[in-house]
């Protein structure tokens, strides 16, 4: 069901769900992500996310270089993910299932569950000028379905 | 009470506690590390580890040349740092609360409790010829006190 193409068409251009080694044994639970094999990007910043009041929508933008890579290790969250000509939503509820949203992928986190936990990792340090907090903008940016010429 | 040497005397020797930005406002709590900064290594590897039994312990061994940062972003765990000369042990138990350990540290974490699930960043991929098990070998790596000639 999950698999490296499900939210997008073309690997490493559009959104789509990694599936990560995960162990079971009688010492608990281990998930192993090793970055240079799945991602196709250096991790330079983390996120950790909590708390999230319900009903309270996160994200709500894009980036015009920076890759993240959203996984949910406590509790569920729905993530929708959009590329200006396609939008679908998956629900992370689980160490093992990350979600890599590669540049330019408009992006909202929401519906988290009270004990949700979103670990984001991120392939640039913080810069103001890499967000595009508005949709008409990345549609642009995209040469998505509702752009006028 | 956590400083960037809480648990070591050296910076980048020893094992240390790092705080990290912490914002909380009505959207919940969102904690950000930057490693460029904060951390002297690139991420190239992630675990997640949730799950473990009561009184069950992980970690016990070193390694040689891979550097780990350990975050608890729910519940709490206590870790046990050895660098040979010294042993000290921190409580994780917040998002906003690292742990580096550089190679050559000796560690266990523990007393993990039920809902507790801790990230772990390091700097290289897996290699088990980097893992070293025996506490004596490890001594004998980092000269340590009960090492003999």
């Amino acid at each position: 069901m999950a698999s490296s193409n499900e939210t997008g068409t073309t690997a490493g251009q559009t959104a789509h769900l990694v599936e990560l080694a995960q162990h079971v044994d009688d010492k608990g639970l281990l998930v192993v992500a090793e970055f240079e094999k799945q991602l196709p990007f250096e991790v330079r910043r983390m996120f950790v996310i909590a708390g999230v009041p319900e009903g309270e929508p996160r994200g709500i933008h894009a980036h015009r270089e920076c890759h993240q890579f959203l996984v949910c290790v406590n509790g569920s969250v729905r993530a929708m993910v959009d590329d200006g000509h396609r939008r679908e939503v998956v629900v992370l509820d689980r160490p093992s299932l990350g979600l890599h949203m590669p540049p330019l992928t408009w992006g909202t986190q929401y519906d988290y569950s009270d004990d949700a936990v979103l670990v984001v990792l991120a392939s640039h340090t913080y810069d103001g000028a890499d967000y595009v907090h508005d949709y008409a903008e990345f549609l642009d940016l995209v040469g998505g379905p509702t752009t006028t010429v």
